[in-house]
C-alpha cells in the first residue's frame, strides 16, 4: 500500500466545494464487474472515484476529459508475478525449445537454483533496478495493482531482501504492490528438507510478519517442489502470523493442491491446469479464487489448459495473471493473457476484463479498493484505444492503452 | 518497391569521399543470416550498407550511433499478412470462444464473407486510414519489408482496389510492402464456382498483371476454399501473366497443398499444420520456403502444431509470419511470432531470427535486397534493448525495440 496520496490543488474561488477535479467523457464503454455501460461518465475528487452515471446529473469539473469513444474500465490488477530476480534464463528457454528436458536442466544447475544464485548476490539496489522496467511495462498495460512473490532469496536473509525491495518498489512506482512470501518456493539445493521447512516456519515467517512485509504466504505443490503435509504447515504457520494462504496448486500434474487450498481457506489457487473435479468444488465452496496463468503454458511449450470454463460455470471466480517469471513465463503482458483467455481457455470477453480487475482484486485481497469503477472508490482507471471491451483481447500481442490513472493521477503515459 | 530514396546531404569539405554517413558500434551482437557477431561494427553510406567487419578497420564516419550492448538484425520481413481490410470480427471472435463453429457462424453471415463486405464497402482512403495504424504497429516490431494479399474483395474492381490501396500505402509508409493477388481466397457467397474461378484467371488476374499491381498469386487450398485442380489452373494463369505462386495450404487439414506448391514451383508455402511427410520432401526439392503462422492456431484456441523441426530438419527455409488479419489472428506482433516458433515449434533462437529475415525476404522475392546485413545491401536495420538474439523471443509478448532504420534514414522512432 502506497503513502496517503497527496491532495490535489484546492478549487478556485468561486466553485462549487462539490466540484470534481476530473471528469471523463465520452468512453465508447465503461467496463466494470462485468458489465459495459455506454452513454456514462465518471467524476473524479481528489484520489476517488466520486460520480459514475449520466452526463447531465454530473457536477461541474475542473478538467472534462473527452475519451472520444475509447474503452474506460477499473485501473487493472497483475494477480501473481515473480518480477523480483537477477539474472535471466534465456539461454535455458533455448535448451528446452530445442528439447531438453527440465529435469536435465535442473541437474545442469538451470530452473529456480539459477536465479536464486543470481538474486541472492544481487544488491536490493540492484533488483530494484531490474525490476523497475518490469513494472514500467505492467503500467503500459493499464495496471495499477500488482502482487509480487519472493521465492528465489530460500535463506532468511534473501528472502527479506527480496521483499525489502518489493516494499520499496512500493514505496517509489505508482503500481500498488502486494506482498506475497514464498519462502517454500523450493528446497534450496544442498539443504536439508526438514530443516529448510523448519526455517521457512520457524525462522523466515516470523521475521517477515513482524516486518510487516508480506500480507500473503504461498506453497508450491508439486512433485520435486512440496507435498501437501508440508505446504499445510507452511501455510498453518503463515495463518499465526496473520498471513492469509495462497496456493501454487496442480500446474503440473492433479496433486490435491487445490483442495488443500480450500480446507485453509486460501485466498487463491493459481494455475490449476490439472485441477480435479473435486478440487473445483471445493474452491467453489470456499470462495477461493482460481487464479489461471495461461502465459505459462504456453511459454512452456505445453498444451495444458486449466478447465476455466467449468471453474466459472461451478461458481469459482477466475483471475487472470502474467506469472512474470524468468523461467516459465517471461512476460509482463497482462493483455496477451486476455486473450490467451478467450482463445485457450473459452472464456467470454467481459470474464477476461473481470478476471484482472474484479476477481484479480480479490485475488490479492484488495476486494475494497482495486478492480471496480464506482463512487467512493480510489480513482484507478485505465483508458484504452479500442471501442468496446470485446475488443481488447481481440487486439493479440499489442498493447492499444492509452492512458492510466492511480489515485485520480495520471502516471501513463507521463511527461517526458 | 519504393521510388528511389533521396541522396543523403554530400559529405562536408574536406572529408574524405569515402566517408561513413553512419557507423553503428557497441552491439551487443549483429545477428545476419544465422551468426550472432560480437566486435563488429556496420558502416552505412546513403542508402546502403557498405562496411560489416571491426572497429578499427572501419572508415571514418559523419556519425557514430553507439548501440550500447544492443542487439542489431537485419530490419524483419513478414512475409504473409492480410493487413488491408475494414470493419472487425471481435463478436465473432467472442462467439467463437464460446463454442460457437467456425461454421455456424459462416451460416450467420461471419468470417470471410463479413470482411468482404466491409471492405467492398469502404474507400481506398478508409482502407488506407485503416491500414495504416497496422504497418505502424509492424514498423514498431522493426519490420522493413512485408507481403499484403487481397482476397477481400472477390470482383475484379475490388481486388484492384485493394491492391491499389497495397501500392499507394507502399509509396508513403517506410515500410516496403510487397503485394500478392488472392482473387482465389474463397468463392464469394452467392456466385457461382466456376463463374467466379473464370473472372479470377479470364478477368482479375490480366487486369492486375497489366497493372502491374501485384507480384505474386496465391490460392486457398482447403475444403470449403478451393481444391487442388482449381488452385494449379490459378497459379497456372498467374504464372503466365508474370505473377509467381504461393499456396495457403495443409492449414486445418491434409490436403495436398504444399505437394502443389513445389510441383508449380511456389516460392513458399504457407500455414502447413497437417503437411504431410511427402509434402515436406517435395518442399524440400523444390526449395519452397515453409511460411509458419503460430499466432493463427494459438487466437483460434487450437493446438496444431506446424512440423517446423522435421521442415527445418529435411533442409525447408522455415519462414514466420503474423498473418495479420481480422478472423484467424488479429495480430501484428511478429516479435511474439519469435517466441511462439520457439515454444510451439521448437525452433531454436537464431532459427526463429532467420525465419523472419532471411528466409521470410526470400519468401517474398526479396533476397537479394532484404533480410541480411552485408555490403552492398540496403541499410534496413533494426535496434532492440536486448543484449542477445537469445533475448529477443525470451521476452514474450514485448516490443523491446528501439531503433528502425529504412534505407539508411531512422524511421522508427520518429522525432514527434
Amino acid at each position: 500500500m502506497k503513502p496517503t496520496q497527496s491532495k490535489p490543488a484546492p478549487a478556485e474561488p468561486g466553485e462549487p466545494a462539490t466540484a470534481l477535479d476530473l471528469l471523463f467523457v465520452g468512453a465508447g464503454e465503461v467496463f466494470s464487474d462485468g458489465a459495459a455501460r455506454t452513454g456514462v461518465v465518471v467524476g473524479v475528487r481528489g484520489a476517488d472515484i466520486v460520480y459514475v452515471g449520466p452526463a447531465d446529473a454530473a457536477p461541474a469539473a475542473r478538467e472534462v476529459i473527452d475519451l472520444k469513444g475509447g474503452l474506460l474500465t477499473p485501473g487493472l490488477v497483475d494477480p501473481h508475478t515473480h518480477l523480483v530476480f537477477a539474472g535471466d534464463r534465456a539461454g535455458e528457454y533455448a535448451e528446452r525449445s530445442a528439447g531438453t528436458s527440465y529435469l536435465e536442466i535442473a541437474r545442469r544447475g538451470g530452473g529456480i537454483a539459477r536465479t536464486m544464485h543470481a538474486t541472492r548476490a544481487a544488491s536490493v539496489e540492484t533488483l530494484m533496478a531490474l525490476a523497475r522496467p518490469r513494472l514500467d511495462q505492467l503500467l503500459q498495460c493499464g495496471v495499477t495493482t500488482a502482487e509480487v512473490k519472493s521465492g528465489y532469496g530460500l535463506t532468511p536473509a534473501d528472502e527479506r531482501k527480496m521483499l525489502e525491495v518489493v516494499r520499496r518498489l512500493d514505496a517509489e512506482h505508482p503500481i500498488d504492490l502486494v506482498a506475497t512470501f514464498l519462502g517454500a518456493h523450493t528446497v534450496p539445493p544442498g539443504v536439508d528438507r526438514a530443516r529448510y521447512l523448519d526455517a521457512v516456519v520457524g525462522e523466515m515467517l516470523p521475521d517477515i510478519a513482524e516486518a510487516g512485509l508480506a500480507e500473503f504466504c504461498d506453497v508450491f505443490i508439486e512433485k520435486g517442489a512440496f507435498d501437501i503435509a508440508e505446504g499445510r504447515r507452511v501455510l498453518e504457520a503463515g495463518l499465526k502470523y496473520g498471513l492469509r494462504p495462497k496456493v501454487h496448486a496442480d500446474q503440473l500434474s492433479a496433486g490435491g493442491g487445490a483442495e488443500l487450498a480450500a480446507e485453509v481457506g486460501a485466498v487463491s489457487a493459481d494455475h490449476l491446469e490439472h485441477i480435479s473435479s473435486t478440487g473445483i468444488d471445493a474452491l467453489a465452496a470456499a470462495g477461493t479464487v482460481a487464479v489461471l496463468l495461461p502465459g505459462a503454458a504456453m511459454f512452456l511449450g505445453s498444451d495444458d489448459r486449466a478447465p476455466a470454463r467449468a471453474l466459472a460455470d461451478r461458481g469459482v471466480p477466475v483471475a487472470l495473471s502474467t506469472d512474470c517469471n524468468p523461467g516459465t513465463c517471461h512476460s509482463t503482458n497482462l493483455l496477451l493473457m486476455l486473450t490467451l483467455g478467450m482463445s485457450r481457455l473459452g472464456l467470454t470477453p467481459a470474464e477476461v476484463l473481470d478476471a484482472v480487475t474484479v476477481h484479480a482484486a480479490r485475488a490479492v485481497g484488495r476486494e475494497a479498493v482495486a478492480g471496480r469503477i464506482a463512487p467512493g472508490r480510489p480513482a484507478d482507471l485505465a483508458i484504452f484505444d479500442v471501442a468496446t471491451h470485446r475488443h481488447l483481447p481481440y487486439h493479440f500481442g499489442m498493447l492499444p492503452t492509452r492512458a492510466v490513472y492511480k489515485a485520480g493521477r495520471q502516471v501513463y503515459p507521463t511527461a517526458a
